[in-house]
């Protein structure tokens, strides 16, 4: 199987890109790979490359680059705006998210926010890592977190919000999504998901005078705010997003020519 | 907060219920309760009942039944089929399946499949406990890993099959579960994810030949198989299980009266 790198530099055939350290390291020691490995690249611009990977000393190297293997695509513009939670779980929501193809992850402070300290450049590398293992062309922007009123107080105009509402007063969430006009399913969107001990009464009303807003409800049980993340991520991708559009036929034999299979 | 513990014994007002050692260990050296502590019980059966906690000698005790909080509710039929992986992730799949509503687990072996030893106790544990934490009534059904082939060979006649289908064949989830019939939505149904390789030919061929399979895509990216495993059951709850009623409004007095918020 061919490492799949995401590197920082611009990719173009004959040029070469920086290798991160750590990815010398990996592809070094984990993987056991020589000068003259094949390795694929992509940067979030510039779509997916085939490259070589080129040592220098002992510990530094770079990607030397081939062909291009896949143009970029528009990806869905929307946000996962959450609580953070403890740190295995916030480790899974940003693999988790990446794979489902949120744009930027967003920690959110609450009232009732349990955990208040965020590792972001940790959240960062578990989406890089999601990212390469799940064939996406892009890596999520991840922010530092922000109180719910900040976030509130800078919303972009014209960013639609899905808030998960677990106080019973949204609509069923496959209703809510897909009564939505085109309009409202071609804008920006971001989805907002509560902590634990859900959101407080100041923050429901904050949250009901606004415009574009759509509350919906995941069914009866109590989801933990990792799981609601995800679940209402996979429904508005699978209602609104890019689940809309047929899986490409070719995606069988991109694997079984990456060696994926 | 009471803890909310699941029994094998009936529960009727002034019954016993016996607990386990681990979980006398738990109230007792964990939570530091004391006889009398207050406790919440169920058993899949007769809904959710208000306890006492009893000690009888250091390591043993037992719930005295008081009186009932809920009825017993009707849960969806739906079965998760699914290509055992790696120690976390497996965990991971019981918990959020289990908070998903899931009513089974079902290990499957494929051509393709990485990992064969499951530890069907290990991940009844971990549906024990998504089950107490997310109110449910019921905890699913873990049975021990089949292949793939026994599986379809004993196929329910009535059951309906969703297979995660990556190879770009199947419709897009949601239109694919959107356009069922009432019939069909009333069905019991199964969910299928493969492994993280794919289902192999013969694989696809047999599932291809069996009735009442919906093959959908899950848009196109590669995902995990624990994550298309969970994003397939939100899009099924939302779209034909109990994500389609209103969450019930009294949820956020329930989480209040019982120390949840």
């Amino acid at each position: 199987m061919t490492p799949r790198l995401f590197v920082e530099d611009d990719l173009a055939a004959g040029g070469e890109a920086s290798l991160s350290d750590a990815q010398v390291h990996y592809l070094r020691q984990v993987l056991r790979r020589t000068d003259g490995a094949a390795l694929r690249l992509f940067n979030g611009r510039d779509g997916e490359w085939a490259g070589a990977f080129q040592g220098q000393g002992k510990k530094s190297g770079v990607a030397v680059i081939a062909e291009q293997l896949r143009e970029q695509d528009r990806e869905p513009d929307v946000w996962l705006c959450f609580a953070p939670v403890k740190k295995a779980r916030i480790d899974f929501v940003a693999e988790k998210a990446t794979e489902l193809g949120v744009a930027l992850l967003q920690p959110v402070l609450t009232q009732h926010t349990m955990v208040e300290r965020v590792n972001v450049e940790r959240l960062r590398a578990n989406a890089v890592e999601a990212a390469e293992q799940s064939e996406r062309l892009s890596v999520p922007q991840v922010r530092a977190p922000v109180s719910l009123a900040g976030l509130l107080s800078d919303w972009p105009g014209q960013r639609r919000l899905l808030m998960c509402d677990e106080t019973g007063h949204g609509e069923p969430i496959a209703r809510a999504l897909a009564g939505l006009d085109e309009n409202a399913k071609q804008a920006p969107w971001a989805i907002l998901v509560g902590p634990e001990g859900g959101f407080d009464r100041v923050e429901l009303e904050a949250l009901r005078r606004m415009k574009d807003v759509t509350a919906a409800g995941l069914g009866p049980r109590i989801l933990r705010a990792d799981t609601a993340a995800l679940a209402a991520l996979a429904c508005w991708q699978a209602l609104v997003g890019d689940w809309q559009r047929p899986t490409p036929r070719l995606a069988a034999d991109y694997r079984t020519s990456r060696g994926l299979v």
